[in-house]
This record gives C-alpha cells, structure tokens and sequence, in this order.
C-alpha cells in the first residue's frame, strides 16, 4: 500500500461501537466502560488531550445509545472527534461527581467489562457509587474486542510492517562498531520517522551483555567488533503499530552465537509454521518454546512468544502458556522467541504475522539469517 | 536556585516509603499498593521502561520492608534505581499469575491505599485473588502523600517557576499577529528547554475563540490583531512541575477585555491572599468564585480554582468546592481563576503559590496586568 490510507469515518466507528456492544451482550455482560487510551480510540478515534484524574468514559451497552461522559472543560475537544456524530456527549463540571453523572447508564446490578488502563481511582468510584455492578477487563471478559482486524486495518498494518523492514535494510548499512547503543537507536528513529511512522515506541540495541536484558533499550555502551547486537523496533504509521526484531552481529559470528541463533531462527520458523485458525494461542508459544527447550535452551528463553499489535504495539491476545484463545483470520501478533545468556549475549527474531484463512501471512519479511554489520 | 540541584539518594526514598507507610498505618489503611507512575518516582525514583499490562507494583505496610514487584525481563531496569537499595526487588515471569506473587505481602483482609493511576486490570486481578481486601485511591485515602514539599522539592519548583517566568518574559517578545497559535506554541516550548525544563506537559495558545475553551492546546487558527490570548504552559525542571498563565491581547484591548481581565486578576489577588495554613482547600476556591460572581461572570467559571504540583504538573491537592482537606505549610498548587465567553475569548491568570508559616508564597511573579504583544 502507497499514500496515506482513507481515514476512517463516523460510521466505521458507529459500527465498532455497535459490534463492541453485541460482543459484551453475547459474552454476559451488561455493557462495556471504555478509557481514553488504545480502546477509546479504535472505538471513537477520540483522544483527550491528556489522561488525567478526570473521568472521561464511552458507555456502550446493547439496545442503549453509546455515551461517552467528558469533563466539560474537553468537551470542544471531544465534540471535534471523527466518531463523535455516533455517539452522545454528555458532561460534567468540576466539582460534580462524575459517578453520580455515570450511573444513570448502567444497569445498578449489572457486570460490565472495563478497559484494561482505566484507572483504579474510576473504577473504586463506580464500585462505591453502584455497590451492585461488578467488573471484569476486558482483556479478560471481551479479549476479542480489537483483536480481529478488517481489511483497512489490515493494510495499515502491512504498510506498518513495510516500513520496519524498510528501516531494517537501511540500519545495516550503517556504522555499529564503535558507536554508541543510543546512537544506532537514533538512527532506527530517524528512519522509522522517514519511512511514514507518525510515533516510535521503542528502539532496542541490545549489544553483548545488554543483549541478554529483553528490554533494555538502548544506552551509552559503544558496540564492539565481536558484539551480537539484538535490534527490536517499531511504532505507529497512520496509527497501526509496527514491531520487528532482528540480530546482527558485528563482524563474523563466532560458532556459539551461530548455533544460539539457528535455534532461534528455526524456532521462529516453526512458532510461524503453526499458525493457523483453530489453535491455541497457547500453542504458538508452545512449539517456540519446545523447540527452544530441546535445543538446552529453554531455561533462558524468559517471555511469551507473541503478543498482539493493533492501534497499539502491545495488546492482547498473548502467544503464552494459559492462553487457550483460539486464533480467527485477521488476528495480528509478534512471534518472538529468544534466548537470552546472561552477561553475554541475547538473541531474538520477531514478525508480525496474520492469521490467514489456512495459515498464517508475515508481515515482515527480511532475511532472518544473522546479518553481519560493521 | 542555580545549577542543578544534588540528586535524590536511596536514604530520600527510603525515608519517603517509611513515611508513606507511616501514614498509611495512621489513616488505618494495611497498607500502599504503588503503580508506576508519579507516585512510583517519588517513593523509588523508578519509571519503567513503559507501562504496560505486566504488573509492578510497590507494596508498602507499616513493620514490613518495602518490596517491589516487577516483571522478570524489567528486573535489570528497576535494579539500576536510585532507591532500588532501600527495597526488595520480587520478579515474576511471563505466564506465572502476578496477582499471586503479590498475595503474601498483603493482609488478606486489609485495606489498601492504590495509586489513582492504577491500571484496573490490576486492581481487579488484586479484588479477585484476594475477596477480602477492599481499596481506597490514594487521592482519596491519602490525598497528603506526596502534596507537602520539603525543601529540596520547595528549591526545585522554585527553581522550575523561576524557569516558566523566564519563558513569559521571552514569549512577549516575540510576534503574535499574523503567525498561528501553534508557532508561538513551538516558541514557548523551545523556551522551557532553553530555560532548563527536561519535560513539556502543555503549551496552550487560546487567541480570540479558542481562548473560551479552557483545554484548548493551540492549533492552526492564525492569530489576528485585536485578539486575547490565554497562554498556560509548563512541564518538568529538574524532575519538579511548572505551571503558569498569563493572558495578553494583541494591540490595546477593549473596554470589555480590559473589565473581564480586571475581575479575573482581582480574583487570583484575593485568592492569593487567602492562602494560610488552616484554611480549607475549597476555602481558595471560594474566595476566587465570589469574586467572579458578583461581578456577574460566575457561569463563566467552569472550573476549579487550582491543582497541586510536585513530580507532576497537575496532583492533588485540589482546589474545588467540597475538598475540606486543610492547608499545611509546604503545599503548592496553582491558582488559577479564569472567564470563558464562548466563541468571543478567555481570560486565565495563574500562579504556582506555596503554603508558608503565616500565608502563601507566589513560585511566579511575571507581571499580571494584561500585556500587550505585538
């Protein structure tokens, strides 16, 4: 995909309003409470200007129009969101309690799903004013919410995941050797920004010993001839999230870390290959980590193996042991098993991968074998 | 205050989680959950890489040292702070439940104190594994916590409002008419770097219109001769808050901007003068409204009076009617009044003042009569 995407409009986001309110109904619940941040977005494309101790809450329940409650102060704000026409505004003053305003929406007995990052302060402040309701995050009770991507989403996220490859190809022309962390970091930055990111969540450079903290960013180390060097980067282009890992080494890589990272690499593959509708997500992370677990490796592999990506780079659903979450086409997530030796060197290797009708559909796709940079 | 101040030492933050547990044991409280965040910076002197779905979670309880949950794989980063000696670092790994790590430390029937900016992912998967606690946001069962400064902090917002004066003498200089509201926006910020701030939380440039919304930030409208403009900017110096507002008018003002802008700086005056210690906190607001009342614009206010500032740029304790919390000598919070005539202009005046012995204590002292810019 070239140029920016049509924007999405205020019946797209009438339309995930109305499906998020079906989803909570069918799933029990007698509706969903929706804070500023990646849910409130992707429902409303509204974001305030700063999350604050002020309450500010989308109310979506089946049959019910969706309201979302502002401080009057960021109504003007509010009222200039794309989705706003889908929806009603309703506002508060300071010194009004925003509960008192909230509760008239909600069934008083009701079980409500709420978002993940709401916080605490709002959720004790309905659980005070309506003793009766109980709560459950959606994560937990509504996992799928934006976890199914349509296909404008999709070719966000493929154009997304074109540029993180763009910039990968471009950071192994650079200078490591000698260079600070922090410097190939800027570099990573600057070309995720060329390339048509909007934002940069992260810039890892992990090199040598650093490389076996997974989430060390980057710091002062200047990078040595001889370092494995773990790059894991990404951010937002046309608001979907981009995230890729891959490890260079500097100079020729002596036997060992070639051997670490074929284990990885071949485990990647394999966490790749099993990708398909009906299995676990429990099970991607599972054939990851057997591979890695058989290969001596598996006590130094110390995350999940995947975690979904969206209007945010981290979000549910979660490639990790437990998960029993069936994968649907158009799901998006990281596979990203590592192998981290403390005090020498990491290795990691991540896609982003798409759940397809019979499969799965990278959406990176640069060379996996260990590059050797300068 | 020149130069940069001495650095917070593990001994600070040890006092602090002392205290802080102290309080919590006096207020009846079992004890502090702490989320990453303002709250986690003052007590530890830890910012996580990011925040995320990943519990950590600082436990404090009177007679128990304090011990830090963290996800394994940010283990090394909370290592590496300055207060990390002063406590017990407890890692969970990807795929263990958190929640049940946590358990141990806290009396299963006990009432917590939890950071308002708690994710309420956590607080639920707290309320589920243990039925028996309840919670209370800190800013409701600890709103003192971190809102009486020492002198330390008191040299530091000194030091950052002594920086934001700086930035209001220069902005005046520059050329309002004619450019739009986001330049001079991008001219404040570059001023609060030049004069030492590490962090820009806002620069609001509310000319003509936009003035009358109060959360307005800036944005393209181009300023025009005849304008009032609200300026309201601050941000982080030295790790402390800055916050400020004055309003100019492009050329000499009218009678009307000239008598709104009167009753606003007469309100801010008096409810300057009404800062001692023993005073309510609504008491400040009270005085400003009255004053904005009678002279007619009292539906013109629509908001409160004034917020703390510490380690952020907006905490309680708040000035807004209902806060019955009473003054103590070391608070600081903004007093702002201001008028907002829809779609004509605002009038916004704004100082950060501290609580002294006998009084208040103003952290800016720019001129307050309307400036007049070119």
């Amino acid at each position: 995909m070239t140029g920016t995407p049509a924007p999405f409009t205020a019946d797209d986001y009438r339309a995930r309003m109305e499906r998020a309110a079906r989803a909570a109904d069918a799933a029990g619940l007698a509706g969903v409470l929706v804070a500023p941040g990646p849910d409130l977005v992707w429902l409303t494309g509204y974001a305030p200007p700063a999350a604050t101790e002020r309450l500010t809450l989308l109310v979506l329940a089946a049959g019910q129009d969706p309201v979302l409650i502002v401080p009057a102060l960021e109504a003007p704000d509010a009222e200039k969101a794309v989705g706003a026409p889908a929806l009603e505004l309703r506002d508060w003053i300071d010194g009004k309690d925003p509960y008192t305003t909230t509760a008239p929406l909600l069934d008083a007995s009701g079980r409500f799903g709420v978002s993940d990052n709401a916080w605490a302060l709002h959720l004790l402040g309905l659980q005070k004013e309506l003793p009766g309701t109980s709560y459950v995050s959606l994560s937990e009770g509504l996992p799928m919410l934006r976890a199914v991507k349509d296909g404008a989403e999709l070719d966000r996220l493929a154009a997304a995941g074109a540029a993180a490859d763009a910039t990968y190809e471009e950071i192994l022309k650079v200078a490591f050797a000698g260079r600070r962390e922090s410097d190939v970091a800027g570099d990573l930055a600057d070309l995720l920004r060329h390339f048509g990111h909007e934002q940069v969540d992260f810039t890892v450079v992990g090199s040598g010993p650093n490389g076996a903290s997974p989430h060390h960013e980057a710091g002062p180390r200047v990078i040595e001839h001889g370092d494995t060097v773990v790059l894991d980067f990404g951010g937002l282009k046309h608001g979907y999230g981009s995230d890729t890992s891959r490890t260079v080494h500097v100079g020729e890589p002596g036997a060992e870390e070639q051997r670490v990272h074929d284990v990885v690499r071949a485990a990647q593959q394999a966490a790749f290959e099993a990708v398909r509708p009906g299995i676990a997500c429990q099970d991607v992370d599972r054939v990851a980590r057997a591979h890695i677990t058989e290969a001596g490796y598996g006590d130094r592999f110390i995350h999940r193996t995947g975690h979904g990506i969206g209007v945010t780079t981290h979000e549910p659903p979660y490639m990790i042991e437990g998960e029993k979450q069936l994968l649907v086409p158009g799901m998006c997530f990281s596979v990203e098993p590592g192998i981290y030796l403390p005090g020498r060197f990491g290795v990691r290797i991540e896609d982003i991968v798409t759940v397809t009708e019979d499969g799965g559909r990278r959406l990176n796709d640069t060379p996996r074998e260990m590059a050797v940079v300068n």
